[in-house]
């Protein structure tokens, strides 16, 4: 999918004459191809849409050093920030410096985050280190989750900011640890996990649901994602977007995003139909139909912006972008 | 009005050609039928919109047997639960199994869901229990919506998943309390209760505001309905919606929603209009004018399907079906 | 800028044949004038603005008397609450009664709210107190807020009713500490604030935003404001807007709201673009340019009310009115 999207862009790039600046445009490029790694939370999904040859690989995401770098990056972080604001340094304390690991530092912090009169906190902190002490990759998810944070979002000022108060954040990593238990049949504490998160949080997303790595939840509020819904690896997803089923009926009925999207606030996409690869689907549109690769989908009901015969393709990977708004020249009817 | 809907439905039937099928739709219509009776807490509603003939009874849910048996349906599947899921005993022992009734182990959990510091749980499981206990119609109610979640929403899972955990359900049972106490002009608590639960459950339902029974609140995150809001039997409304009020003066000023409407997500319909009974609104709407019965409204501004003169006609009821998006076929702009 | 809108609005009336009420509109527009003092906050925005003879100043709203009365009464208004709901007695004491400020009071019901395991209630109770202690115009703006709240939602029936549960009233002023700490570099302690009012409140406010006075954000669900957004004085902004940025590259890149404005439920406005003063957006738009101050924008993409080049200007303050729907019969394309 990386090399596909990779291949395409420079052609488009030279289909449309050149016009955009193209040492921006293979800078993102590069970075484009290095984050196309198919997450094994979503495999069947990338085994769907992939048809190219395989993507590049994240090798430094792998190695243990990086994964040491981070965290102790974050306690340096941490530290710096105990100092500067003392009233503070037992917050810092028991979140993540007197913590020995980021997986137990997360365990903790989503325990005291969750945890209510009838659901203690130890017993909380004992399924959350559990799940994430037996997943070898989940570390990875998380680091690459604070990663696409710190990058796309010109608001996160350190990976600490993210890691202990980024609501979409949280919620995802709560999510990963809700889908492993649903996997395992442990139904009931997966929902209830899902529960605890749509009421402390505010987002709603459903153990079944399979979310790639290197997401971006930016802001959060009202999110929904629905129980047959993929997200492909490195999505920027807006608050307000629900990701939604049609239908009392079980079964594949909800959406599938491929890598790279960016979806605007308040956007709801329905029914089991395809957002294909580094498509960027603009703030509060309805979007009931497939979404071609690299195309934008804008409006109520949407619309591509350059026809439908022919749709405008983008060059940059919307999700590394974040541009939420560069297409309103070309959308015909805006009259203001 | 459930008569009069299950007549136009057969007329309609034979109108366009008898092209779906038949017994679905019955089985839907009896349905249809079966849910229609007034409901005391919109009486008022009831009476302006009843014209016709008077609605089928619900006989099997007045019984005291029905209402023994849904509880202890919860109390089997608490077990099972419990059973299957040890770290969680305790939770379901406080919550539901160690209660001796629905309406006891309701108040027991919405005071542990709203309380705060300066909330004592006490304070508020008296203020639950005496509400509940007091109002004959109240567990009537509780059990119409958990039969509404559970048939409604394929992914609930259990009625006990909903009573735990759905945020929507858990609003609208608090809500009904606020009402009642609204009623008796004890004002001051009701906010307090409107307040609390738009802070835990991001629900915000003014405790003047009428809502009938059988209701559905999907995910729920968002949901505004302002005072003089009323909200017939067997409505489905997605998360988002908001039943808003127009202008800065007091008075009748909100949306009244017939029975057996569908709302989809993030859909805004603003003002004192009326939505007919069994009338579907898309997602992302806007609905400034009165909606006719069975009819679909969708976009920004909201239109008919099949047109201001001669819109389409709904044959199933669509907070039943749940179906949001099978007009996207007629929805003639809609060019992606 | 009051004056000018004042202005302007005496000629808009005489030009559109005086049709309206001269009566209400100058009641309205003696307020409006009355209320367009600069903000301190939000000087800057005030200077690049206000291009027009200075506004009338609010003698009465900086007297030492004014303060006090407002305290006053809400402590009248809490006995009598007590009173009538001895349930409720210990939390009004805790609350307001054994209170001996505002200030006081506010920091308590803040450190209450927001406090959590991690978080003690004394540490919140020492940030709040201690900045809202030092700053002398904290407490204007705090009372100008509360009376915003109760002139304009006929929902509520007390300043108590507000200062007690309305999260909109609680977030803005929990970001009036966020942003004077965000001012003097603590941005650690500003940040961790905006995390826990968003988990709370459902309300996500940048601690680098800069909000006027007399602010409503009305139910406030979702509210979502940028860092480098200004919103002026007297400005009514429903639930789930956003005033959001685009790109991920820092800098200016946020939304500015002129003096006055009204913004409907669920509407988005992206990017550093100007809504002028006394300008209305409709519920669920998207603005992604310039509105030009008292026009009315609807819709996705908005439109301006009247047309681009010579749109329709309001001569009554959107943000007093709250009238949310008086624009359908020129909404052209709205066929319902």
């Amino acid at each position: 999918m990386g090399t596909c999207v990779d291949t395409c862009s420079t052609t488009a790039g030279r289909r449309d004459g050149g016009t955009r600046q193209q040492r921006t445009r293979d800078t993102i490029d590069n970075r484009y191809a290095r984050f196309y790694k198919p997450c094994p939370l979503v495999r069947n999904f990338q085994t769907q849409t992939q048809t190219q040859t395989p993507p590049l690989d994240r090798i430094e995401e792998t190695t243990a050093a990086a994964v040491e770098d981070l965290w102790a990056k974050m306690r340096e972080e941490a530290s710096l920030d105990a100092e500067q604001e003392p009233i503070l340094s037992g917050y810092y304390y028991t979140s993540i410096l007197s913590q020995t690991s980021l997986e137990g530092a997360l365990a903790n912090h989503l325990a005291v985050k969750l945890c209510n009169s009838s659901l203690p906190i130890g017993t909380l902190f004992d399924i959350f280190a559990g799940v994430l002490g037996e997943n070898p990759g989940a570390v990875r998810a998380v680091k690459a989750d604070l990663r696409a944070v710190k990058e796309r979002d010109p608001a996160c000022i350190s990976y600490v900011h993210c890691f202990l108060g980024f609501k979409g954040f949280l919620a995802i990593q709560a999510h990963r640890v809700a889908h492993e238990l649903w996997r395992r049949q442990r139904k009931a504490l997966a929902l209830l996990i899902q529960n605890r998160v749509s009421e402390v949080f505010g987002v709603d997303i459903h153990p079944g649901a399979r979310i790639g790595e290197g997401v971006l939840l930016d802001h959060a509020t009202g999110v929904v994602i629905g129980e047959t819904a993929e997200v492909g690896n490195d999505v920027s997803i807006l608050h307000g977007v629900t990701l939604g089923g049609t239908g009392k009926i079980g079964g594949d009925r909800h959406p599938k995003i491929g890598d790279g999207v960016l979806i605007g606030a308040g956007t709801c996409v329905l029914g089991n139909i395809r957002v294909g690869a580094g498509a960027k689907i603009g703030a509060c549109s309805v979007v009931l139909k497939e979404v071609p690769a690299r195309t934008t989908a804008v409006g109520n009901p949407a619309r591509l912006i350059g026809g439908k015969e022919n749709p405008t393709k983008l060059d940059k990977m919307p999700s590394f972008t974040m541009d939420h708004t560069s297409h309103i020249a070309e959308w015909s009817d805006y009259v203001i």
